[in-house]
């Protein structure tokens, strides 16, 4: 009896999809050039349970499992497998347990980011994490790759929020990892060790999250250069003065263009760089940190700087920065990279890819995190025209190479997946590699759980 | 040639310490009833090639490796075991590199948490984690043990610090884990699975960590209370109101007797419980969430509120929590807990640790981080009486099995080391824990590296 035989005969009906036309809108995440293999069936539990049993199956039949989430990742982790079976979450979307007093939530892996973000939000709570893809990435994705955000310049990323998991291992056990408490030190930190690890180690069926009070309404000040590297001096300013604001976005030339084209705005005049940022202090406190800001980027010489203490006027200014994929897809296929770089570099990073850019003719907006070093250069080329995908790639290798040699990472949030497999032994060594894969064995001794991906 | 000479054949004559006087002070840690071995030498290296050479030399001949930090650990993870080595990073003390403008530090692993903290301190920035042994531990033992402190309340611990270690392997393979950025993703986070892991897992070396600005000045108040379920009542309101105080400590009324006598201070009337709470905001802020504060205790029914703009003030106040160890320790033998509850269940915790005194007629104080929920309640007794010892083991091992029926850990910042290894496998179960030993096995597969502590 082969897999999907024997999970029909366990599992409802509904579970295990085998239909070609309803299997096949699970094969892809939203990366580029990633392969994906044509899965045996679509696993779509309701519990834990369902994983658990599909999992013991999977590992007594040795079949291939690709645990996925909402499929928005970037890098191709959660790409369908040959002959496997993939194991949506999709179904698991609950929140569990809102607990005010412990400022903590638990909930199901399926669950979008937004919906999470707005139950808590509906009891004066905050879940900080904020990727871009926040209406349509699931809580599950997030855990998988760690994801990052616009607030994580104060706040931190996913693995800061989290408290303890629930995990289903490639045998089938559920194992339970952390606490509900904000400290607890008893045993390895298996739930971080899991977190990141983009479904190689186990399924993730339920997460306890850490919250925060609910901040104030933002201050909002955005700032033009004629520079980028006036622009990244401001960056180090703001950092050198001792602020901590709640959101620093950059934006290069070329993404500013392809903001104000898509929302047909005026081009600001001898703009090489934009600032965006926040303060979240509230009140006389809020004001006060941006008009800091504001000065030290007049300062740093911006050409136009404007501030907004009305949260609304506020997310006008925000505008260029929240649609600047959207902008950038509107011009060709786009293939955004995701290096981090300290961000005392930041401004050899931005010159740097504009010169890739200058070497292969194409467009190569830079819209990033700046607070973090973590920039989002986005390739922009004919997926039709070979000769233009080709140097697409070559661009993309290019930006990874620079900033490993500015003293960064491949990936700050996007994880690794198939996209930056090559890389990622460039970056960590042979040392780390080996160690990478005992650790994998201890979890997964038959290889079982989204193999072919990471490392 | 037995493990000693090969060692003294390639390191440093001083280096290896085999003299009984001398290796003798290297046995213990500072925990109660762990039992610690004659070690063959006590190694101090003085570089990363030295503890790399220590470890293959230990690998080749099958001896055990116990790292070591600076002793003042209390959970016996430190103690020396029978004919192995001590490896001792008292020799690796220095600061490597301040680094302002990414806000991080480079260190090696002997220097002591205070050193450190002043170093950064005088170029603006600031170091969080504060165990209240900061002048006496040191950074390797605080990574080790994932150390928390005064302050956590509001920064998190040391895990929340660590961007990148370097490691020795039991194999004398030296790791490179993490990054210089603030953000990043590639491959499993190895740095996050090695804090914590008490000497288990590898010889940390060096530790790049994150710093924040430096803070404002603080503002303090601490409020009386007749009794602890008003206290209590008073931190669930401070959280529920979405404050984050920088600091918020109680003490029963075991401890502030205990405190006031060992200051030679006047016993408040009527008081059972003591809330001390700062903000680290500045200015107005500062004292406007101060206010809060004091009106939140206030409205609980404190009996009594004082509040201090002043700094100098503030450490006034805070002079009873600051020195209630010292307290217990004046009055007999003490045995520090360490448990760690919701924060919710702050008032239970407390009440039960009291029935547990009554009910062996010992003295147990409780103070702690009321803020994380992580309680340290201290039971004091005559050593030499083997009765009151056998009363002391007792009511720690109830303590422990109340704050994982409250939901809690064993250990919020302590470790486990020999004392609560037993509890470990409580705590975390039998797939956890089968997890933990393949964990350990992918990084030491001749178990080398400090055996027979955590499980």
């Amino acid at each position: 009896m082969d897999v999907v035989d024997r999970l029909r005969e366990v599992l409802p009906d509904d579970v295990v999809v085998t239909a070609p036309d309803r299997t096949e809108g699970y094969r892809y995440d939203r990366a580029m050039f990633c392969p994906a293999g044509v899965p045996a069936a679509v696993v779509l539990p309701r519990t834990t349970d369902q994983v658990a049993t599909t999992l013991r199956i999977a590992s007594q039949t040795g079949t291939p499992v690709v645990p996925q989430g909402a499929r928005s990742g970037l890098s191709g982790a959660a790409n369908a497998v040959d002959g496997g079976l993939v194991l949506g979450t999709e179904r698991m979307n609950r929140v569990l347990e809102i607990d005010p007093a412990n400022r903590l939530v638990v909930v199901q892996p399926g669950i979008f980011n937004a919906d999470l973000s707005r139950a808590v939000a509906a009891r004066g709570l905050f879940y900080p994490p904020d990727p871009s893809s926040w209406e349509f990435c699931s809580i599950g994705g997030n855990l998988s790759t760690n994801s990052g955000g616009l607030c994580c310049v104060k706040y931190g990323v996913t693995t800061d929020y989290v408290l303890g998991l629930e995990v289903v291992l490639a045998s089938g056990e559920v194992l339970r990892t952390g606490r509900r408490t904000v400290k607890g030190v008893a045993g390895y930190d298996l739930t971080k060790l899991i977190v990141g690890s983009e479904g190689t180690l186990g399924v993730i069926t339920e997460a306890t999250l850490a919250l925060r009070p609910e901040s104030a309404r933002p201050h909002t000040v955005a700032a033009l250069f004629a520079s980028t590297a006036a622009a990244a001096q401001a960056v180090s300013d703001v950092v050198a003065a001792g602020l901590v604001p709640s959101l620093l976005e950059i934006m290069d030339a070329a993404s500013i263009v392809a903001s104000a084209a898509y929302l047909h705005q005026d081009l600001p005049l001898d703009c090489e760089a934009m600032l965006l940022a926040q303060s979240d202090l509230g009140g006389d406190a809020g004001r006060a940190e941006v008009a800091r800001i504001a000065a030290l980027a007049t300062q740093a010489g911006a050409t136009d700087v404007i501030e907004a203490d009305d949260p609304a006027e506020g997310e006008l200014l925000m505008a260029a920065r929240r649609c600047v994929l959207l902008a950038f897809e509107a011009l060709g296929t786009t293939m955004i990279d995701d290096v981090c770089v300290p961000r005392s570099r930041l401004a050899e990073l931005m010159d740097g890819v504009a010169k890739v850019a200058r070497e292969t003719g194409l467009t190569i907006g830079v819209p990033g995190h700046a607070g973090d070093g973590n920039m989002h250069p986005t390739v922009v080329f004919d997926a039709a025209d070979p000769e233009q995908a080709r140097r697409a790639q070559w661009s993309f290798d290019e930006i990874m190479r620079l900033g490993l040699d500015l003293g960064g990472t491949i990936t700050g949030e996007h994880g690794v997946g198939v996209l930056k497999k090559e890389w990622l032994a460039r970056e960590i060594g042979p040392v780390s590699l080996n160690l990478h894969r005992e650790v994998k064995r201890a979890f997964d001794p038959q290889g079982i759980l989204n193999p072919g991906k990471v490392f």
